[in-house]
């Protein structure tokens, strides 16, 4: 275990909420773990963060002893789409087109809208909330739906509202799907602490070269990020109607649609010029390891992105490609998964993940001043996990057990911006009952259209 | 989902235990589903497995109402070692010989002895019985100590005192590492009914072809269970003293060592000969998907074994390799894994992997008969699910569920032989508290000692 040599501050300021007795994995640059340690949190942020000693109990309005628990930043899921957890399990082990259209798409054009919208957002936020993650990165349809449940469940997050180059269910007339973006960006930007509306083109196959070119300029006038799917799929190249092996970063960059704006997730089919093309252009990339293998749709060079210095964020991708939400599960699938691909052990050790999930997932959002550590000056996203429990047990390197053993059910008190949202694995302002009984209430009706197609 | 069309039996029997309401999957050969399920026990047994309605709640002594919730057999992991629990995360994300020769060797020769075996075997039980896993296939050293710890915790298994052709802790002779086997074998037999006793060649490498042959010789002699670390990693062959290509299956395969009483673990390196040698021995496998990858040790043919029709369980392998003992967890890397090595999202589907992680393994293990699927007359090894959670709704498929979204923290109630071992997702006989502190002590003079090398 690394101690952070720095001594306890002779705070004796008032504090909102004193975490005291963890053992802290800061992911500062340093990565300092500090076993016996203090965070204090005040309006939100985070105005103390190292060893315990010199923090007055009394002065604090809430303490939070964490005896037996690691205190860490929270979790930073960088690829999502919240309402299809209504879509969990309903077809897996599928061929990837035979999913897509003949259960995917039918249901999204029979059962998408704003109610359940609203209703699988919840659902997700509930989920996310009580397996530690604080912020997301979604986008998907009906995304005010999307930004009002987000902004009621407390979560910090960046959404999108979808565009592409067909009628949607929110966008009938396609010439005005950027027109629709466009308003979701102006209705959430500077409307809440915690929400970032951000422009988000579907793909380069759904999305003309038109369409890209007008979508990242309209990003960049309102200096919001532009998220895109980008290299998922090794026939990509051919159905955005280009040579089968052309490659899709160097057509993103040819649209000028990469910068360090830009986030593109999956990246599985890219090669050496494309990597050194987003490390030069700036841009991050979300990797979703569960998604990816699920589909069976590659192995994304995580490693050498990383090598690079490429900022690569974590993320679980929907939940009909998953089926969770776990970022928990997401860091072990990561580890795991590049050692038997690259055949060495020794590849994304567990420092270098739990970064991912934390603050290198807040960098490719441009977060990472606010979120991804438990830094003074920060916000307030802090997870506290409850060790206390066999599979926890002996705990050497705490990195190496929040990548290889913990799970989201570990988690025992969240809060998101010095807001508890989670406290003794409860969530706090949620009626999990009701939003439960909702999502129900709303797969019944799409079990009944699935087993009709 | 798929509903048993059997109408619920008119029994008017007293039984020990009823679990109704439940959403029971059965493992039995139709792989039937029963949403609205009875499941009654007697004297250990299941005496009915099928629609809730015919039963009298009135004449069961104890009733469990699993409304929301999965029933299914208990778990089957078989491969572990399970005091290695006390070895958790004390070094990751190394090379195999750095890892091995640096920091597990010299920890298990400072450090097992009867008392740590007991109290790190404890540890591991705990955690098995808590995630869902009834029955697993252990061997390690002073293997009398692991058999008493899990005849204290209630687990069914399958248990081997270790043989290798070097001195070990518990057997500084190796010229009598064999009779120590053979006495751990004798002392066990017909002593527990849950208790098998079996004998544990470690590995083609680190067992001569003579130990092999009397070692299998032996356990043919006394019925009981073969098994064998085998073609786990790429250069097996060369430390055998082999040609570097030739086949470790064929090897074994010429001691005598297969048939239908072998488990081999892993079978990583193998071909399709292999497979073919596998299949018309009767040999089975055992499957670490988890272990293979954080060590990065190679993917195994699983597909192809199962297509074969070889018998093929699935395992955690010990928890310095993995780094926990949660089945789920297990199941899920399974499912993933070989989606991602074929390239087709349509391999190893969730039915698949929820046999093997019970009947199969059971079938493994030879006690297919006794264990492993919720059927009239086997033993009541009962797990129920608490599927009431944000992350397992809405339900379309339940062994989908089983697969990719539930964790081991979901399991609320497990029996074994009919008796209650979790209720409510705590241990009902084991003082958690006291077993992870003696672990916590014995991790405080583990961690002295690997600094030092």
């Amino acid at each position: 275990m690394v101690f952070n040599l720095k001594e306890a501050a002779d705070l004796s300021m008032a504090v909102d909420v004193l975490i005291e007795n963890g053992i802290l994995v800061t992911v500062n640059p340093d990565f300092d773990i500090i076993e016996n340690s203090a965070v204090a949190v005040k309006d939100g942020s985070i105005v103390y963060a190292g060893r315990a000693g010199g923090l007055n109990r009394q002065d604090a309005q809430k303490v939070i002893d964490a005896t037996g628990c690691i205190v860490m930043p929270g979790l930073v899921n960088t690829h999502t789409h919240l309402p299809m957890s209504l879509f969990r399990g309903l077809a897996d082990d599928l061929p990837l087109e035979k999913w897509l259209t003949e259960h995917i798409f039918p249901a999204e054009a029979s059962h998408i809208n704003p109610e359940t919208v609203r209703a699988g957002t919840l659902l997700s936020c509930a989920e996310m909330l009580l397996s530690g993650t604080t912020c997301c990165c979604d986008g998907y349809f009906y995304e005010h739906a999307v930004a009002e449940s987000l902004e009621k469940a407390g979560i910090r997050a960046v959404l999108g509202q979808g565009i592409v180059d067909f009628p949607t269910p929110d966008s009938p007339d396609p010439s005005k799907s950027l027109d629709t973006a466009m308003e979701f960006v102006r209705a959430w930007q500077n409307k809440s602490s915690r929400i970032s509306p951000s422009i988000f083109c579907h793909s380069p196959y759904t999305c003309s070269s038109q369409t890209l070119t007008r979508a990242k300029q309209a990003a960049k006038e309102a200096g919001v990020l532009f998220q895109i799917h980008a290299a998922e799929t090794q026939n990509e190249a051919g159905l955005c109607g280009l040579d089968k092996d052309a490659s899709i970063i160097g057509y993103l960059a040819d649209q000028g649609a990469l910068d360090e704006n830009t986030l593109a997730s999956h990246c599985v089919w890219i090669n050496a010029v494309d990597i050194s093309i987003l490390h030069d252009t700036g841009a991050g990339v979300s990797h979703n390891p569960e998604s990816n293998m699920k589909l069976a749709s590659g192995i994304a060079p995580v490693p050498a992105l990383v090598d690079a210095g490429v900022k690569t964020g974590l993320g679980t991708d929907g939940c009909a490609s998953n089926n969770n939400l776990d970022m928990f599960e997401a860091m072990d699938f990561a580890a795991k998964l590049h050692k038997a691909a690259a055949g060495d052990p020794a590849v994304m050790d567990a420092e270098t993940v739990v970064r991912m999930a934390t603050i290198e997932g807040a960098r490719t959002l441009g977060m990472d001043r606010l979120t991804g550590s438990i830094e003074e000056g920060k916000a307030a996203d802090i997870i506290v996990i409850d060790a206390k429990r066999p599979h926890l047990v002996p705990m050497y390197h705490p990195e190496s057990h929040l990548v290889y053993s913990v799970c989201g059910a570990d988690v025992a008190h969240v809060m998101v911006e010095g807001k508890m949202l989670v406290s003794d694995g409860r969530l706090v302002h949620m009626d999990l009952k009701d939003i439960i009984a909702r999502a129900n209430k709303i797969s019944t009706s799409i079990r009944q259209t699935n087993q009709k197609t």
